[in-house]
């Protein structure tokens, strides 16, 4: 089907039609009739999910299938039909993040405006890949990303970008990395090297990181985890025998990780002695603080993240807990200009213009992503409704709702396992616990699946440190005292 | 700040304020309103952006830095005032992907269904992390992909999952043949291997595969651009010489790449060719149809893929010519189980059925994003509203209109230089294409920024092959036969 042969024939081409609306233009009043039923069913969604169980029974899946068999794509079915259908499954098929009661794993109730930054992002449609095509939104998500850099304590030098979560973050983390500890890597790779890179996590870090070890051809086994203290967090001691075994086989540290907020436990690794390490041993420090950076906004706070000014990287997922709607990551670089050589890369057809007033490169080659979604908005619009001291005053109340939680378990007879600051807490029964362990993981577990059977709140199994518990975590902003005790009843209840 | 020092002070919690709503809890009746307004910006941007220019004139750093100076996120500002405010600078200050004469970088007018999907994924935030978290959404999206992988013709064993877009799925392609084909890479990585992996695209291929071979730690020099032929398909015979001279040097090729859409002119590599060359030489088999894929869902244009249906891996994003909102790119691997392998990860916090009823595994451990959002709604909303053969019919006639420009720009005296049966034309002008490079070039270059800064179309600059044209892509589904002759007319203006 070359396309000469139809150059060839000009004349034969038939305009009919051309000048009306394709089949997929129905128009903005048709658009604006579909728009407002999804917002009537956002509303109400928010406004009685509390009143659904948090979770289903069951997974639904004979069930959905048979629902999606009838969407062939063959025949046209109305629009309005199908997205009170879609919603109407995904209440009754799904664990509800949005509930006051989901006590998870950091994924928020969405703000209002939040939501109303996905449907204006979504609408307009802007392009971020190039600075060029898309100045309004490339300037609002820097302003976000200066602003939390500064109040994580980084050097005006620093810069970033959104990222679809703290696993993209966590990537960008390693390839800045690689990048700047060895210069051959860019062009010749892994392979052109003198050693074999590896980087350390503590063994309750983020299991992203093997995934990224996987796909960054470092390898699993280049992720040495590092043993942890009674509190979780990376042992000290641990951290310098592992480099020495390194050294001493004759592979070359380069990455330490260090976490603000642990995913199971939220231990915070000590940063301060680990940046004092990195400095010390010629090593880049990233700061995964994906659910915790958050609490830069509050003074109270902000001492847990002491040292995190020291790191050459951070990630902070704006979809934890500044509570944004899902696929807002943000990762920062100590030195914007760093992000250029990692991620530059120049086209035939892409603007030629490549940087801003001020020579940044365009987003698409100082990042991980290429054609991007205006990510930043629903962050930026939040943030200019409720400020830096709203945000401030709902981790500081989290915080207290937390504390309130592990005090109201603790009056119940649970035993809290895990050590932080962080509105997180596993608890055990000390009972079981003492027991044998597997005895102790398969009774927790079955716990916590009946809390969810229950419908009454949404709780996990974790293992800290290869120690069975259950775990709460205070993720959405909805939640209330009231929500804590119906929880903490429906432990109770479970326990038996 | 230790937890422990809290939990022995029980009752000094105060429970003041928290059996009431938090800061970011403004209610489902402020939400809707919010809601409302955002919808009303969205519909009238819609209906009226094609009376704005297609692109602004400048970028407008300096204003927007004045504007944004104004949100020190500490005194809060009114949601409704901030959110049109950013409409307004978005509509000031950005290129239109939605405007009718946007003949531009493949990014679409979405859909409304689209619009209504994204509004709907923010609202009720699904994680789609791990199946038993969100079912429905999950099969939903695997409804999508199975569609999607049988209209290109790949097996039933096909599996694959929603992307941020071309750029990851191509990453995944990467991932997952290295895997399938290296056993040694994911645990010991490319150190481990006994020679340095190399992949074959055309010189026509898209640039993302530089930043995937740095990232993935292959080097940048580890992707050989073969040479293209008059049609600016990659050249087999030059194919043939790269192969020849890696193996001579101890190079293994291990993925060839074919794209079907070139960016820059939609060349069409030849893939009954390539798949051939790819069993014999025990490589594997990605194709790159990243914009073009859509074209499966029309029997009448499907033969422009043939060969696809070998493949081992495709890209197809449909948030180019499937018309989603931005942030849908869709991977499909011919084995779903091989992506178990690439991407696998057992975590001590994820819940433990990490397989749904049939078996396979989660998303975050089959695919390369952890948390992510529901991206595959508004792809799934459109489809079930307009069917394959709406979509059928749009792409059919945005190929007839590529046709009619193509035609009415031969009519003006520009020269077609690009050879594709897809809709998107590169032209020069006769005259200066014979003459000094250098000058087609600058030329070329300033004629596309005439018509741009005009206001009333966006063209931009190619070269292909090294050759300076001027491209212009059928994109927006608002396109009619009157938006071609405004922009026939606008190039012939700037053309002087």
């Amino acid at each position: 089907m070359p396309a000469g042969s139809k150059l060839g024939a000009v004349t034969e081409i038939s305009e009919h039609g051309l000048d009306l609306p394709g089949p997929l233009d129905i128009g903005a009043e048709a658009g604006a009739a579909l728009l407002e039923q999804a917002a009537e069913l956002v509303v109400r969604h928010a406004a009685g999910v509390a009143e659904l169980p948090v979770a289903p029974a069951g997974e639904g899946t004979t069930e959905l299938r048979d629902w999606l068999a009838g969407f062939d794509f063959q025949r046209p079915r109305p629009g309005a039909e199908t997205l009170a259908e879609v919603v109407d499954q995904l209440r009754r098929w799904g664990v509800h993040p949005t509930h006051p009661r989901y006590f998870g794993l950091f994924n928020p109730t969405p703000t209002w405006w939040g939501v109303a930054g996905e449907l204006v992002a979504a609408g307009l449609n802007p392009q971020l890949a190039a600075y060029s095509h898309a100045p309004a939104a490339v300037e609002v998500e820097r302003h976000v990303v200066r602003f939390l850099a500064a109040r994580l304590g980084l050097p005006d030098t620093a810069g970033g970008c959104l990222t679809t979560g703290g696993a993209e973050a966590n990537l960008s983390a390693m390839v800045l990395a690689l990048t700047r500890r060895f210069p051959d890597y860019a062009t010749g790779g892994l392979r052109a090297l003198p050693h074999q890179p590896v980087c350390y996590v503590s063994a309750e870090g983020h299991h992203s990181w093997l995934k990224i070890a996987h796909l960054t051809g470092l390898g699993r086994d280049a992720v040495r985890t590092v043993d942890v203290d009674a509190g979780h967090r990376m042992d000290l001691a641990a951290l310098r025998r592992v480099r020495d075994a390194d050294l001493a086989a004759g592979a070359e540290p380069f990455l330490l990780v260090g976490a603000v907020g642990s995913a199971g436990g939220g231990a915070v690794d000590p940063l301060p002695e680990l940046a004092g390490h990195a400095a010390e041993w010629g090593m880049e420090l990233h700061v995964d603080a994906a659910w915790a950076g958050v609490v830069a906004l509050s003074d109270r706070l902000r001492p847990v993240l002491a040292g995190v000014e020291h790191a050459d990287s951070v990630t902070v997922d704006a979809h934890k807990w500044l509570s944004a709607p899902m696929g807002a990551g943000i990762f920062l670089a100590r030195r914007a200009e760093s992000l250029a050589a990692a991620f530059q890369v120049s086209t035939n057809y892409m603007p030629a213009d490549t940087a801003d007033a001020d020579g940044v490169a365009d987003p698409y080659a100082t990042s991980v992503q290429w054609s991007r979604r205006f990510a930043g908005l629903k962050v930026f619009l939040a943030l200019a409704a409720v400020g830096q001291h709203g945000y401030a005053a709902q981790v500081e109340r989290d915080v207290r709702l937390g504390e309130l939680l592990a005090a109201r378990l603790a009056e119940h007879g649970w035993l809290r396992v895990n050590d932080t600051p962080l509105p997180v807490v596993c608890v055990v029964d000390p009972d079981v616990d003492r027991g044998d362990p597997d005895v102790s993981q398969a009774w927790h577990a079955a716990v916590a699946a009946h809390v969810v059977a229950g419908g009454s709140g949404w709780v996990s199994p974790v293992r800290l440190a290869g120690r069975a518990a259950i775990r709460l975590c205070l993720t959405s902003h909805r939640t209330t005292a009231a929500d804590l005790d119906q929880v903490v009843t429906a432990l109770d209840d479970a326990r038996g």
